[in-house]
């Protein structure tokens, strides 16, 4: 597989990989992941092992009846940074993850940010407008 | 200049972006901006317009002796994604930014994310695992 290919692949499997989660398809999200999948939380130093447990994690950890939208993926070879908008109850916030494929194309690593509001810094709103 | 070529200049410009901010050099980060540089926080609802005012953001909105260490790039025609590590008195935090390059191969529009840390939600202690 070429350079070109290998990037529009990391791009194609992660637009699959929402399309399955948005679906709650458990067996479309398993076929994507690699056994050893390890999936980890920098805000919360949560990490889920393997594809079953992985699998697990999401059709248990997020009842309700939330949907997401993905906004823009940006891939590079095995590599891939989604941009979603997740949205529950009324409210939506932006997730962002990081992917990183094996060489059999499946998703062997994900790296998910969910970024808060929070007030600007003092002593900088003469710097930057608000919208 | 073909999308490969392409693909490695989003990538190249934003690693030179990462060098001047760390350097304190507003002429070398100048010269990699767009004169109509759109930048927006959407944690905060913050906008800088145009490359002067993204400027002067930069350099009188964060005194300190603060260090950053770029993690990774993504990149893919003429967008980029980073993730680097932010370091002032002691603590670190990461820090996500997507950038889009315009025709000319300067940054026309930055999209920057500081995901904070929280505590996982209730109840789903039993699927993931802590590092």
């Amino acid at each position: 597989m070429s350079g070109v290919d290998q990037t529009a692949g990391a791009g194609r499997v992660v637009t699959e990989y929402w399309a399955a989660v948005e679906a709650r398809d458990w067996g479309a999200l398993g076929s994507l992941l690699a056994e050893d999948v390890v999936y980890e939380v920098p805000q919360t130093r949560e990490r889920v092992v393997g594809r079953d447990a992985y699998i697990r994690f999401n059709a248990e950890g997020f009842p309700g009846d939330w949907h997401l939208a993905v906004q823009r993926v940006v891939s590079q070879d095995r590599a891939a940074v989604s941009m979603i908008e997740f949205s529950d109850a009324g409210t939506s916030q932006p997730g962002l993850c990081f992917f990183d494929l094996d060489e059999a194309g499946r998703i062997a690593r994900i790296t998910d940010f969910w970024p808060d509001p929070y007030e600007p810094p003092a002593g900088r709103a003469h710097l930057a407008g608000r919208y």
